[in-house]
């Protein structure tokens, strides 16, 4: 087919404007100075620009129209690339050129007024990108709007295709009907042991973390891990796949637990079947599906006792004698507490999703249009009283902790709870395959890496993700797994 | 002018790739794992080709055309920019695309395998992607030869324009007739005093860096300082200007040297007009120029009993007690020794010269095709005795030492020594204006930095370097300053 020889042709420029991305993006979290970023979302605005010519040149879009039609001629990776290519072309052509340079300029020039903001906990210098970023996200949903997705659903299917609101409301539902009494009575208010307000040297830490991208069996020849405000992972392609991370010197775990967080999902970029590098599949097939492995290795895996059993005495050995006079039951019981926090990302496992719902509820408000950005900060601190019993004390604490709308992220949160929700009914398909818990025992995660890999990684983005989970598990998604996982956890 | 406005819409693209490589080789040199660099340099070798059509497009060709020849009635930035864009279009339509693709994609693979071969001393590792580079680089001095530049002139041109064989010659003339007959009775081979040979933490080595930043005068909101295994400079525009440094902690200096030369590099680029952002005239107007600057910062403000007058008391109070019976005079004296070794980059000012001779006529013998790349290593050996006096005991320490010819880079060196040469013209010619020495007294390089931006920095690259010379000191480039310096220096 002569049009399929133009197509692959021309995605090798869409890939590499994918590395393009990749690399301005890690590049702004990382390295670029807080007035670097300004300087340089110019550049961004007009690769920005070129991106979008690409993707709708008359030829271009032809030719996947063409493929489109012949699908059925294509191998099954092929004709999957070919369909939501199709349907991301005739999207873009639908966002006006000048409103998609614009946008891309902005949320370039947004991430460190956001940064400048969440530091001095003044919402009112972020509000004028954020009106700015919720209008666009509004226009969104009436460009790509179709008979079967509307408004918010339009936002919510870019993360995690086949997803609509009403799924996630049936979700949630469960969540709060069974998990919400629960959790009222697990909350605990003891204060930390007097172990954990010690000061724990970064670099002991960093090494640390480093033993764990070797537990979980990371080849480091392929990927660094770095420090950034807040850890992330980022890659492209199988081969170049890098996480960074954040120390913190009162806190022992939480570089701990963002270090197996952050290799999962790499773990994940890893494991997909080579043969998609270079094609439109590689990478992960959804953000539910990427935030299913790291929950996974973090939570199931890395706040288990067998995991501790192995590598506790290991934490006791670099942090020497810090730790001396804690069992490691002490410590996983410490991993483990539950209690009611500001910040998402400090939460326990058990209160997460419910940081997650109260996004969800304000999202849809916000770009339904019913909740307006400047009444934003009050929204959520009402929200937040209501949900959790106590108010932010500010709006660091509160509106302002996560990065992801400063980037435009909205329909982005609920993949978090659906991974997690993923992870646990990954685990109960896994359990009938071995003993998950006693494959640790060898010291590092490669049985469950080869599980993931062949249930999971291999397809990449190959397949959507509801597929995916099916093949590995032989079901829809499924709640209760989740609602039961934590239950009998945190009833032991 | 309708070609004017053609033209501007086009230049917007070659920045934004001028972005893009930027950050892909800041990423290559800082963050990207050996195994990655290599998985993306295909994205490399499609973002080359993407630059060589945007340059050599026909429709762009044609404007580019049009301009010149109405360049009379442009501004004296966007002719000199025309004139350069004009003659750079027209030498890139003569590569061959494959080749000027194959190639970029060449220098992203070698990298990698030249730290690898520099690490283990293995020059037979890196000897066929040499090879390769060689061979192209003497297709580029047939493909882009002219009525004037032939051979080795083409390439120096390319990082010196106007500077050709015949003035490196007589300018290395000067130097082997009245400076290395100086050097050999200065040499000493006195022991390092016991005071170096201790342990330098590496976070106080890197606070007393961020110190010098400070004493330069540098805005660190416009440019991080990092690591990476060589310390240089990058930057786009004079708003992301960064440099990266390299700590070792058996050495006290290695780094505060670095510092204070790639802070010069970087005080260029932020001190360029800021009305030439945007513009193909941003950055600086050649290596030797560019390298004037560093040196002028490292050697003669930085290695002057003047500036540690002022920072040697902030030296020992960062290292206290580990300089306490060590007097800024003895301070002074050792960072000014003369001493033979190896390493170029770890050269004093004195030998510093002799090392780019040598490279120098390494570099004529292997562009004419009279030296092949088989030979090089004991080429290299036998020239380093013939200077030097002693033989390199690994190659590592020889001809594997530097990176510069794993990118490509021939023709480069000679601007080393040539910027130390301009650097000593410049000194002179500020001397006429101010008492440099008392003005470090206010504990900053302030008076310095007004001087080189208004007599140098500001232009940018907005006119050829022997211009701005001219400009700055009323001459032409004269070498006799750059040895009047050396041997009154160290006479005294």
């Amino acid at each position: 087919m002569k049009e399929l020889e133009y197509y692959l042709q021309q995605r090798k420029k869409i890939l590499a404007f994918n590395y393009i991305n990749f690399l301005t993006e890690w590049d702004a979290q990382t390295d670029a100075a807080g007035g670097s970023v300004a300087a340089d979302s110019e550049y961004v605005a007009t690769l920005a620009e070129m991106q979008y010519r690409l993707a709708t040149e008359p030829e271009f879009e032809r030719c996947v129209e063409q493929l489109y039609l012949k699908r059925e001629e294509l191998d099954d990776v092929q004709r999957h690339e070919i369909e939501v290519t199709y349907r991301s072309v005739s999207e873009t052509k639908r966002i006006p050129v000048e409103e998609y340079v614009a946008y891309n300029q902005l949320t370039a020039e947004a991430y460190p007024v956001y940064v400048r903001a969440k530091q001095t906990g003044d919402f009112q210098l972020f509000r004028p990108y954020l009106e700015r970023i919720v209008e666009y996200c509004r226009k969104q949903t009436v460009w790509l709007a179709t008979d079967s997705l509307k408004g918010y659903d339009v936002l919510l299917d870019k993360y995690e295709p086949h997803f609509t609101q009403a799924k996630y409301d049936t979700f949630f539902r469960v969540l709060r009907d069974k998990l919400v009494p629960f959790v009222k009575r697990k909350v605990s208010t003891d204060p930390a042991p007097d172990w954990t307000k010690q000061v724990f040297d970064k670099a002991k830490q960093k090494e640390f973390c480093e033993y764990i991208r070797d537990v979980m069996c990371f080849d480091k020849n392929f990927g660094i891990m770095k420090e950034s405000e807040h850890p992330f992972t980022s890659g492209i392609g199988t081969d170049d796949v890098r996480i960074t991370n954040h120390y913190y010197e009162n806190d022992l775990t939480s570089a701990i637990f963002s270090a197996i967080h952050e290799t999962g999902h790499a773990t994940y970029e890893r494991q997909v079947d080579p043969a998609l590098n270079g094609t439109l599949c590689g990478g992960g097939a959804s953000l539910g599906l990427h935030e299913s492995q790291s929950r996974f290795y973090e939570n199931m895996i890395g706040r288990s006792h067998a995991f501790w059993a192995v590598h506790y005495p290991k934490l006791q050995s670099v942090f020497a004698p810090q730790l001396d006079g804690v069992s490691t039951e002490e410590f996983v019981r410490y991993v483990n507490r539950v209690q009611v926090g500001f910040v998402r990302t400090e939460a326990d496992e058990l209160t997460y999703p419910l940081h997650i719902m109260l996004r969800y509820e304000i999202e849809r408000e916000l770009i339904s249009g019913r909740l307006q950005v400047k009444d934003l900060p009050a929204f959520w601190n009402r929200k937040f009283t209501e949900y959790f019993g106590v108010t932010p004390p500010s709006d660091t604490l509160g509106v302002l902790q996560d990065v992801h709308w400063a980037y435009g992220n909205f329909g982005y949160f609920p993949t978090y709870a659906l991974g997690s929700a993923i992870a646990a009914q990954l685990y109960h398909a896994m359990s009938k395959d071995f003993d998950i818990e006693a494959s640790l025992a060898d010291g590092t995660t490669a049985r469950i890496n080869v599980w993931l890999k062949d249930h999971v990684h291999k397809y990449g983005a190959s397949k959507y993700p509801d597929e995916i989970l099916r093949i590995a598990t032989g079901e829809d998604f499924e709640p209760n797994y989740y609602v039961d996982y934590l239950i009998s956890k945190y009833s032991a």
